[in-house]
């Protein structure tokens, strides 16, 4: 009944909300009527992430500007529901609101998104909570049954749908682009050629990946630099992909697809790689990682991490760790050093590649939009907002900067056998 | 009195050793006979180090062999005094003894002590000391006054004194060695330059400089890249002729030095360097430092700080803090986002150059040995016997990991005028 009476809202905002975008008058009925005290909270809510230069505009057609300056988007609110889920939770009840069709952007969404990240921060939004929070885990431990559910939450959905919108090999983390207009295949190319020759991998070297993903890197280490690889993964589905394109390559001799947590690597290795799972490691389980590390390594074994972070302790947006990534927490790089500190791993080299990850995604999202129609008829129309909405909201977190990418490369403390400065990686 | 005594062991002592290193069997006096518990400690002691590769050699000409593999070389332990001083506070009392000659170093003094550090580290030693002290600062607060204390214990023994192993532009940090066998003044002018182009320096912008030094960096920046330069720092002497070279150069109207401490900063800058100052601010005054940084830096801002550091959270060694840098801690790089994510600074690079310092400490120590005459001129044969001990344990830490170099650049959060890659770092 519930139910129904928000169908009817929502078939009757529709009309409103467009009347309302073209400033039509039309009078709601009573019981839709907006209360002042409604428009006051969302007024406050606006102050409280530092006005940002939208227009809402409520289901009546009246609206309430953030800021004098020209507004980037309108966000229409479509019924009183949608309203109250905003003001109680501003960053759950967007996306929530957002996916039911109860709450729509008219405008950029994905400059609408910056916008509100940008003024926020600048506000000093979540602030306080984000320092509260910091020396706590966002989600519960990701025990290795917890780890797989989350996992398997998100990758194990259908390769198909991932072919829709990644690159041909598809690698499903940040791409480096050595120009800015580069085509996205030749990036990721160049990712997985960046991240070879920062390990510095000689042929007959072994490496061990954590987090393989659908084995992209792993059969590029294997190819083309003459490495034997053993690459963990817990998605069922990527596992499958990836032993078939080895076998498929002639190069299920020299890597080897296991199906487990990375806590239960087993071996010593030259080289560890790890390209997007820190991600959902979380925080506490950071010094686990690195004991795995430790165990792994060889003497004069050497390292990197490749990993969405944070310019400060924070937790996940709650919307995205609720419906896209269960469990997951981007590190700060303080955050990130309790993986190699306590062990005494010797960090050689950050790189930051933010804005690599904004032209990534406008490649993901770009090949989205345009597959729309297929991914309907895959799931339903739900799935293909909370999709959108995760991919232009990304794509609005690198831009802004409220989210980083970052590498990380180390070694074991007082190996010598370092590069003599990072000219080589620019070599032609 | 007692000194008189320990004059004349020092004699008698000097034969000894020389004949133990002979491996002599010349008979002790009584009074100087060494018990065998004596013996045994000094053997507890080696082992709780690790058994570094060493013979030590008694006043009796009686030796303890660290390991079975080939001694690196032999240290002599003069006296019962120096002995009991060694096992009591082997990291205080070797520096102690050895600028009083009372311990001495037959082979290299550098391979000997990173020997040490390499089996120090090896073996755990002080790992869990480095744990329980992490949270805690080593040295007591920095305040101001103490902060001008310390560096006027180090920077103002005369410029003449440092004139004689420093290169020419007086630079007294890491150089950056493009080629390992490139001159020192050309490795100092090319880190000069590297600090500049990661900078992203334009002319006409405002650079601050907290710890400049004797002003080669700030010269630089204006000289050859048109930019006005504040440059802070509470050496007398180092201000002093910072000026005089800003005079000489007609560079006056376009760098003011200023004597007063980094927290006492005024004004507003399009970027924020400190090269080798981190080092004396202490762990518990990051954040103060991150609010002068933020309180200074423009919109669009960046900045880079350069300093010692470590592997992980560690005091600095006694001796060191003690004789040569009171108040001084090198930070972890977890330690050193102290700095920068309180303010929602974005770390956009981090570079480890520890080998070139290494070979900058090379240089600076032959300099400095082919000095040593009129060092004891100027001073004493402790004072020489002092800072040769600091040279060549400096060399020692860096070849062997146990200090590292870091160079962190940084923007404000979600500026995106930053460089695509670093690839123009290192264009011809």
């Amino acid at each position: 009944m519930e139910q129904e009476r928000t169908q009817h809202h929502a078939g009757t905002v529709d009309a409103a909300a467009h009347s309302a975008a073209r400033a039509s008058a039309s009078r709601p009925t009573l019981g839709n009527k907006v209360f002042s005290a409604e428009k006051l909270l969302l007024a406050r809510m606006m102050e409280s992430m530092g006005n940002p230069p939208l227009d809402l505009v409520l289901w009546d057609g009246q609206a309430i500007a953030g800021t004098n300056s020209p507004p980037i988007a309108q966000v229409l609110i479509r019924d009183r529901g949608a309203l109250l889920k905003l003001i109680a939770n501003p960053e759950l009840g967007f996306g929530e609101m957002y996916v039911a069709e109860r709450i729509e952007v008219q405008g950029n969404l994905v400059d609408c998104l910056e916008a509100i990240y940008r003024s926020m921060r600048a506000s000093g939004h979540g602030q306080i909570a984000q320092k509260l929070l910091a020396p706590f885990s966002a989600a519960p431990r990701n025990t290795q049954p917890r780890a797989r559910r989350n996992i398997h939450h998100h990758y194990d959905i259908g390769n198909d749908f991932y072919k829709l919108w990644l690159d041909r090999n598809m690698v499903y983390t940040c791409a480096y682009f050595p120009t800015p207009d580069m085509a996205l295949e030749q990036a990721q190319a160049a990712k997985l050629d960046y991240v070879c020759r920062k390990l510095r991998l000689a042929p007959g070297e072994a490496v061990l990946e954590a987090g393989c993903g659908w084995g992209a890197l792993a059969l590029h280490m294997a190819k083309h630099y003459g490495v034997t690889v053993r690459a963990y993964n817990i998605s069922t589905e990527q596992i499958a992909y990836a032993r078939e394109r080895a076998l498929a390559e002639g190069l299920d001799g020299r890597v080897q697809f296991i199906e487990d947590d990375y806590r239960n690597v087993e071996g010593e290795f030259d080289a560890f790689v790890s390209v997007g799972m820190l991600e959902h490691v979380g925080i506490d389980q950071y010094q686990a990682l690195g004991a795995v590390i430790d165990r792994s390594l060889k003497d004069g074994g050497r390292g990197l991490v490749h990993t969405i972070g944070r310019d400060r302790p924070s937790p996940m947006t709650p919307w995205i760790e609720r419906n896209i990534f269960p469990g997951a927490c981007p590190p700060s790089l303080s955050q990130m050093m309790q993986i190699f500190e306590p062990f005494g791993f010797s960090v050689l080299d950050v790189e930051n590649l933010r804005l690599h990850y904004a032209t990534t995604l406008e490649h993901w999202l770009a090949r989205y939009e345009a597959n729309t129609e297929r991914v309907t008829q895959m799931f339903d129309p739900a799935f293909v907002r909370t999709w959108r909405l995760y991919l232009a909201g990304s794509l609005a977190a690198f831009r802004s900067g409220d989210m980083q990418l970052f590498q990380v490369c180390f070694n074991r403390s007082g190996e010598n056998r370092i590069p003599w400065t990072r000219q080589y990686l620019y070599a032609p």
